[in-house]
């Protein structure tokens, strides 16, 4: 089975407010930038090919191309799905993504695959059914199990750490600097991140 | 390949003091004891004996036996190591571990295999090689590798969100509200725990 066409929604403005306590705004944007390549060379490494789906026009070497549209998230995703056949659509900021697990993904038999993130999120997902549209506002996870029954489509969820990871809060921080192997592990450490333990529990400082 | 003989630590005393912001001695009791529940079911439905090493006696119907040792975690874990075969880890605050997830543990080749938890943890573990041991303390995932590395065993890691969610900390609850089907989602709902929005964001209210 071929591997499905990969949409990766990208916010270049402002991206990834809820880290503003450890990162400045241009460190943010250097990690977004980061994470994004990680995804798109995973998506690659599993043999797909991948569209940018971005608020902005953004420089992506390893997406195929870049559509920009200003809309929410997931009006812009709808309009996708509307377009274009089986795809599947995968979060820029998936930091820990590898080939391996984005494989186990498009491998599993299902007309919405679901691979959640932490906190009810939706992280991940191959749309094979014509009648499906996202919705990611709230707990999505739910939300796109019960859409999937609603329009008849065979649901099937994804077990993945790597693809449940999202690095949103100061807290997920420290799993790039303990799995990951790519841009975004090298522009943290390049700001001076370390894995710190204090009181017996795992964070992250700052040299 | 016959599944290995599953350890299952398990501390009966104030468990769970992290989640003191959320739940009374008595509540946090009686999540401990429903989420051990869940693993035991887990590791049965995966065709796997289990022992319960624990800190005090405790009544497991779901385990072949039940081993009291007062030990800390990791130098009770290794008495075990050291008198049992090839054997697995698997900690007792899995409360999304399915049969599934663990046959995919136990069904990975490697003298050590290792499923991390969040934060750097090790939530389970099967160890194949005789001179491996553990040290919860710290970054254990890492640990563990370098342990493994040290000893020449060859080994492998498992990449399971439901394997990865140890429930520890309040927000940890949520995911045992999404995705959990078992006796840690029925205690708490029966303490009357849903799913909450707010301002975007997925919790938990109490009614």
């Amino acid at each position: 089975m071929a591997p499905p066409h990969v949409i990766v929604p990208f916010s270049g403005a402002d991206p990834k407010t809820r880290l503003e306590p450890l990162l400045s705004a241009a460190e943010r944007g250097r990690l977004a930038r980061a994470m994004l390549s990680d995804v798109l060379a995973a998506v690659s490494g599993a043999g797909a090919e991948s569209t940018v789906l971005a608020t902005e026009p953004v420089d992506a070497d390893l997406a195929e191309r870049v559509i920009v549209d200003e809309r929410p998230l997931s009006a812009a995703v709808n309009a996708r799905l509307e377009s274009e056949g089986p795809v599947a659509v995968v979060m820029a900021d998936l930091a820990l993504a590898t080939p391996e697990a984005l494989e186990g993904l498009f491998a599993t038999d299902g007309e919405v695959v679901v691979a959640p993130g932490r906190g009810g999120g939706t992280n991940a997902l191959v749309v094979r059914h014509p009648d499906f549209s996202v919705d990611y506002h709230g707990v999505s996870y739910l939300d796109h199990r019960e859409r999937a029954r609603e329009v008849g489509a065979v649901v099937e969820t994804v077990d993945s750490f790597r693809l449940a990871t999202d690095v949103d809060e100061p807290e997920d921080v420290v799993e790039v600097l303990v799995h990951g192997d790519g841009e975004s592990r090298d522009a943290l450490e390049g700001m001076g991140f370390e894995i710190a333990v204090r009181d017996g529990r795992v964070g992250v400082a700052r040299r």
